[in-house]
């Protein structure tokens, strides 16, 4: 098998058989074949597609048996992890897992880091002090079993196909393609051991899908890959096109997870933590509908869910006292109190300049190699449909000096526009793919 | 300038500047650009095209400024090359280099080797004794100056990015592309200092252009790419459905071309030897239409074309006794004749099968690697529309051994078709692009 002729057979719209995605994924990872050859393939699968049935299988099968997969099946139920294709301020899995996790379902989750200007779980958990994200499995495992969850970061033996493919992706303008991403994104979820996972697929202009037809075609996509390999699926739609909840940052953003926790927590967190929630319990066979949802809002006002996070941040090594004493979260060198320069009703905040904002004020990533402020971050005081006036106080920035302020009020600024009227209220959850 | 950017505006079907497009070039030069960027450009390129008017002249200018271009001003009259897109049985460019020459046409010819089922004129002419391709430009100029005429091959000097670039769409299965081909082979061509080119766009089973509307694509984009960077271009759109000529190979080549040189030959190598005459005549200066035609025959029928061929071989160092005893060419070890297994008419010859067959005898290549053998090859004793009789020799195969003859035999025997009606008569000379 050559990989000149599998490109040549992609590119002119032939159907790979599942022997010829196992060489070129096989290559990828050994380095059989060469970067500029799956680089081409990449491209040609670019204009041309993976079939849904017939290839993105067979591809998503060899991605994940190119490293170690984990297997969970002597914990007794089922194993469910919740994944946002990434946002603005989108802390979910952070109230989520502890909140699921109590209610019975088994929650293996494996996150990421922030890049350009979406957050990452992991950097927000390890503002935490003390939190560790490098777990062994086997650790893992035994966190899973014990307190029905774990949080920790990709491991290098996790789908190493995908990390080299993604790579040569990013340096060839290849990320965008519905079926690479879709293999992707499972290819490391999928390595967890699970039984269904809940997508929570983000659309508008702090979204990677910026309209919604993108953003059904991916999880479309991903709902009949995972149901193509065995695994259950359920994806919403939902709106990103301003920051979700007040917090952006790290340890800002593990302080509102906090308030949630305890049953209180901006209204749009609250909620979308609610919706997946109700999804997460449904797929891990522990409760439907208005039942679910009454167990999942108990579980936040008994206090039942925090102390499971509590419990998980001292089995990561964390410091659980930042539950009650948020002053022992990373604190600015600096603040600042943005006001508002005309008066009205606040009409729109983009939610990727935002997330550009947290990027300048440190809290970010605009390269993977930089690191990041897990003190830095900033507060909306004002939301959509907030009256504001000249002069009131409209956001909270912080970071380690001034310089980063300005860069970061400058950038924030651009974000946010004031009309007249209150705008159309946002709708949270747009649709349901299943 | 990031080639990332440059490979997303393409595949997005955007117009590279001239100052993106220089980048990119000079990028595959230095190896400041990636391999796997390169790749994903020209797999974007496949899909997309290069605009002729604002992105393909900028390009092949960057090609051609890759590296060295020669200067042959100073030399006077008007220099004008031949260059055919590749063909089984092709030998044009021997008769025709010192035909164009002796009737005043200056004649910088840099060729290339054979490939795959297609010959090159250089191999052919190394199985002359003696005879170099490797001269110094400084030796082409002068001998360009003094006889008219020089047949060389490329250096590592004229279009060191083209050289690249191709490496990498030989791995990518990015050749099949108009504008790539275009500007690959006119990088190679407007560097030896021409003022124009014509072009001989073959057509049909043993070419690389299947149909004619493919081909005329092609020819078309040469000839506009060629007038936008200031030189002048015609290309005949010529059929390769069956070999040209009774002689495939390289010796057994060389031998057709002097017949041609000596007024005799087969009738289609004559014909398109004289048309293509015209052609540089016509592109150099020195004549027109039929006065041209006729200066053409005389120089064929008065031995003054083989005088200047003799001339040539000495001048690049190659036994000139070849000319008056071919026995001093090659001789292969073993001689098979093959034999019509039925009676009727040659209804077909498949030139690419003919020439898989000649690459087994021996004479050409199946990868870059390999090397020729100069006395293998083969000849048609019956052609199209001959009558043929069970039992009557149909072909001669020449090669180093049995297991050669063998190889080549099953190949030969699948080309060539025999029916029971002479069919119609095939055209030469398809339609002429200006």
């Amino acid at each position: 098998m050559r990989a000149y002729d599998l490109i040549r057979k992609k590119r002119d719209g032939g159907i790979l058989s599942p022997a010829e995605l196992r060489f070129l994924v096989r290559g990828a990872t050994t380095g059989e074949v060469a970067d500029e050859q799956l680089a081409a393939f990449l491209m040609a699968v670019f204009f041309r597609g993976l079939d849904l049935r017939e290839e993105l299988p067979h591809w998503l099968d060899a991605m994940l048996r190119s490293g170690d997969m984990l297997d969970l099946s002597r914990i007794p139920g089922r194993k469910v992890d919740k994944h946002s294709t990434g946002g603005v301020g989108d802390k979910i899995s952070i109230p989520l897992a502890p909140l699921a996790a109590v209610c019975g379902v088994r929650v293996p989750m494996i996150s990421g880091r922030g890049l350009g200007h979406t957050g990452g779980t992991l950097d927000k958990l390890e503002s935490i002090p003390g939190f560790r994200v490098d777990l062994s499995t086997q650790r893992f495992t035994e966190l899973v079993e014990r307190l029905g969850l774990c949080l920790i970061g990709q491991t290098a033996q996790i789908a190493p196909a995908d990390r080299k493919l993604y790579a040569l992706r990013d340096a060839t303008a290849t990320v965008e393609s519905i079926p690479l991403i879709a293999s992707s994104i499972l290819s490391k979820k999928l390595a967890e051991g699970i039984d269904a996972l809940v997508l929570d697929v983000k659309v508008g202009k702090g979204a990677f899908m910026k309209t919604r037809d993108q953003a059904r075609v991916l999880a479309r996509t991903m709902v009949d890959l995972c149901r193509a390999v065995g695994r259950d699926c359920v994806a919403l739609l939902t709106s990103m096109d301003a920051p979700l909840g007040s917090a952006v940052g790290n340890a800002v953003e593990v302080r509102e997870s906090i308030d949630v926790l305890r049953g209180r927590g901006p209204a749009d967190v609250r909620e979308l933590t609610l919706r997946l929630g109700v999804e997460m319990l449904r797929s891990g066979g522990v409760g439907e509908g208005d039942a679910a949802r009454a167990r999942l809002e108990a579980a936040l006002a008994d206090g039942t869910a925090l102390r499971r996070f509590a419990e998980l941040i001292d089995a990561q090594g964390g410091d659980a006292r930042v539950l009650d004493d948020p002053a022992r979260l990373p604190q600015p060198r600096c603040k600042w109190i943005l006001q508002a320069d005309r008066s009205g009703v606040v009409s729109s905040i983009d939610a990727e300049l935002v997330g550009r904002a947290a990027v300048e004020l440190g809290a970010g990533r605009s390269r993977k190699e930089d690191t990041v402020d897990p003190a830095a971050g900033l507060l909306l005081l004002k939301r959509i449909g907030d009256p504001i006036r000249a002069g009131e106080p409209m956001a909270e920035l912080h970071a380690a000096n001034e310089s980063r302020l300005q860069a970061g009020e400058a950038r924030f600024r651009a974000a946010v526009a004031i009309g007249e009227a209150p705008p159309a209220p946002p709708p949270l959850v747009l649709e349901r793919v299943a």
